[in-house]
């Protein structure tokens, strides 16, 4: 069956005309960003976002600002981001802090809440931070780590987790979407067996928030953390978010203890005395300007809807998995990644032995996916700001670097 | 002998023109800011640098950006940071984390190198996340906390450090400069004190980075951490700094072990290798865009000199001691910060019962100091963005709601 072209799908797409609010989203020396899942484009509207805090609640409120908004933003953003991408109900969110610190307090954390117990699971295919924060984790807790190991274009199943829980398992450690091959985790069943094992469970949801639903109140999970440069667009090492389940919050405490996590962070009194509730979970002074991007992004998710953005989502990854078949298996390339797209989260790897260079070739040309070692092309579908179009170009391009390797 | 007129220091002063670089300087809604040791104005630029940022580098240079530049940015922007304000050389700086993490993962470094001794000495009047940071490790890693009890209006002093060290202590936590006193600690002798009794030292350097010269390298000083938004005008939660000295660098290991900390970050291998020198003591993704703002202060401080800096600094806080004799003083406050300029920082803390009400009625005038508890107004003079009338109409105005409490 022939590929549908591009031109058909886009001019079918309902969620086409937002691409258009996006920074350079014509620009036409770059002829197909497919790394969104690496690092978002901007908004059309956020170097004016920018500028205005500068001259305006940073630059006339000064430190009035941190008592009329500043203090409560870790919450207030994390709580509209719950509500817009996570399924979850206010007061569990915070936005703080990179990723790897925010797994570092949350891991840490959780073990501490299951100190009859001394084994930490983790898949092999999670994403290097988690595992080196785990790893790092046990060494100084005296905790050993016990890996699973999904196949390479997939990810753990249900009962692979369930068989290796067991009574020493404290903490299961895994990633909703995985960072290489996009294999989307079973969430639900994953929890369960987690919870069924006596066990808690952190989902990484770098990869998903954003780009899927996400249900963490429905799923009963006891712990997230995800990044906001992906799919949520906050710029270049913009914070965290954290999750914490309400019921979690009393029992759990997180090892850097800082002004901003205390009851009252201006009472500069003698003693630590954790917040009530999510603020606890923070530490130093809130990344507020880093965080300002963030919002009108959520806004955007909001006006588009999320179950519209996974729809696009699975149209973009079956398009890429159709041209693949069509133009790159037959040069050798060899998909990495789930066929089913229930099985997908918004991104696709496929691997070839020259695609270190073809990757460096593609970027010189405005066509840029990532490279994900030792040979995957990894193609992020970042469903506001993308395009079948310019898949479909970066796909062809891919192609041609292939057929025609440099001497 | 009468105070000189503002007027009059104000024509005389040589880095007065320095001061219309900032946003809003001449503001007529913003008539006394004396806070930019809280939260420092922004430049003018600093609007257009995040604009131009957005389109530039993250919009079209998108991940690009990351292999052309932004990997390098916590040690590039370090390495700067050291040069133009601290007194180091190249390679022991990095710009992550909140100055809270920052703090936490040094100090962890710090008495996991020193496993003989179980003491960590620190000075009550230390800021709370210092203090919170400390006890927080102390309870992990079953230390003691020695708490030494500077004077309300000063600091600790080399002699009662040196009398509370001893072969127990493995690590000495100290502020350069107070963050209420304002008292300027003898960075030289304590460290001097510490070493000689084996113990290593970390200095924070919050209230001090960018005001007056610093000279980690001088002084032989082992560890080092301090915040951007102060005097280096990075913007609200803006990311910290740590300094590790490269003597150290092997010996101590962080806790928070991330891909960004790793020998190769884009190897994603099975197992966390620490990099080689400073990069270690990253751990997640750097906060490329909240660390824009700080490169064009740090070449400001640059073209303006440190020294002269800290010659406006003394001659500010000379001023405003002046003038709370002069005009507080009758009323019944009391200074509480130190008479010598070279026990000073580039703020004082005057206190008086009344002062909550007072601070809160200035804020709305326009005149912003800072209030700290129990009873403190802190005056925080930032030598390139406040004038000497600025200052005088902010204690003029301090004295008038003191001189006119509410009914």
């Amino acid at each position: 069956m022939p590929v549908t072209p591009a031109s058909e799908l886009d001019a079918a797409d309902p969620l086409a005309p937002f691409r258009s609010r996006f920074v350079a989203a014509d620009d036409p020396s770059i002829t197909a960003y497919l790394d969104g899942n690496s690092l978002g484009r901007p908004l059309a509207v956020t170097g004016q976002r920018l500028a205005d805090f500068v001259t305006g609640a940073w630059g006339r409120g000064l430190i009035r600002s941190w008592d009329e908004a500043w203090l409560a933003e870790p919450v207030t953003v994390g709580d509209r981001l719950a509500e817009v991408t996570l399924g979850a109900a206010p007061g569990q969110v915070i936005v703080a802090d990179s990723t790897t610190v925010m797994l570092y307090k949350l891991i840490r954390a959780a073990v501490g809440a299951r100190p009859g117990r001394d084994e930490i699971l983790i898949d092999r295919g999670n994403f290097p931070t988690d595992r080196f924060v785990v790893d790092g984790i046990a060494a100084e807790c005296g905790l050993s780590v016990r890996y699973l190991s999904a196949p390479h274009d997939a990810g753990v199943r249900p009962a692979e987790v369930a068989a290796a829980l067991s009574d020493r398992t404290a903490l299961v450690v895994l990633s909703h979407v995985a960072y290489r091959s996009g294999f989307l985790a079973d969430m639900p069943a994953i929890t369960d067996a987690a919870h069924e094992a006596g066990a808690l469970i952190l989902w990484d949801l770098c990869h998903s928030a954003g780009a899927l639903p996400v249900y963490l109140d429905a799923c009963d999970v006891d712990l997230a953390a995800g990044c906001t440069y992906k799919y949520l667009n906050g710029g270049p090492g913009s914070p965290a978010f954290g999750y914490v389940a309400t019921r979690l919050q009393e029992e759990l405490q997180q090892p850097v203890w800082g002004w901003m996590g205390a009851a009252d962070p201006f009472a500069m009194g003698p003693e630590y005395q954790p917040a009530a509730g999510i603020r606890k979970f923070i530490s130093g002074t809130p990344p507020v300007l880093a965080m300002q991007p963030l919002k009108d992004m959520l806004e955007l998710i909001a006006e588009a809807g999320l179950a519209a953005i996974r729809r696009k989502s699975a149209a973009l990854t079956e398009h890429a998995i159709e041209l693949c078949d069509e133009l790159l298996a037959p040069l050798g390339a060899v998909l990495a990644s789930p066929r089913a797209a229930t099985d997908r989260g918004s991104h696709i790897t496929v691997d070839h032995p020259n695609f270190a260079a073809v990757t460096k070739a593609l970027w010189g040309q405005g066509v840029i996916p990532d490279f994900r070692p030792p040979n995957g092309i990894r193609i992020g579908l970042s469903p506001l700001s993308t395009s079948f179009a310019e898949l479909e170009h970066g796909i062809k391009s891919i192609a041609a670097e292939l057929g025609n390797p440099p001497a």
